[in-house]
């Protein structure tokens, strides 16, 4: 058993956390859009796996100063070298929805 | 948002679930040989887990009659094809690891 693998496989389905991470390979999002790409998702739960996923290194949490400072959250070259990852599950999934 | 992603992630990546279909691609294990290759799990969990990846057609369950009934799980055709995506997470976790 590797237990890279072990962790990682259990990071990236903890509850809404892959379809965080699916949502952001387009680019960054504010709160609210990401809250609306993932339909279904409390507030509460979103701020906690944003945090859980900037601490394992996936994601990263941009400041934008202004009169109404906003923030947007990105994913993090880590998070990026997922993406192929995130492709094939997604590529298996649908395939195998069809079959 | 792809809803077949999304199932795909949160099955696999249920508590100790991408573990065991990882610890099953070498072949068949007995329910015995797979608590011992998960190490932590309980009894219990491993019942649950190995129902739900059943129930997704992931895993197939064997009975081998004789004198002692022996029961064994092994891949469906199905869990088989999850193998690349669980390779490159692999990959992905060990690459990171090092980093």
């Amino acid at each position: 058993m590797c237990r890279h693998y072990h962790g990682a496989v259990e990071l990236i389905g903890r509850r809404w956390a892959g379809a965080i991470l699916y949502a952001l390979t387009d680019g960054p999002l504010h709160f609210a859009e990401l809250k609306e790409s993932v339909p279904g998702m409390s507030d509460r739960l979103l701020s906690c796996r944003l945090k859980e996923l900037e601490k394992a290194g996936l994601v990263q949490r941009e400041v934008q100063p202004g009169n109404r400072v906003r923030v947007s959250y990105e994913l993090t070259d880590k998070g990026h070298s997922l993406e192929p990852v995130m492709a094939e599950l997604r590529d298996w999934a649908r395939h195998w929805h069809r079959a």
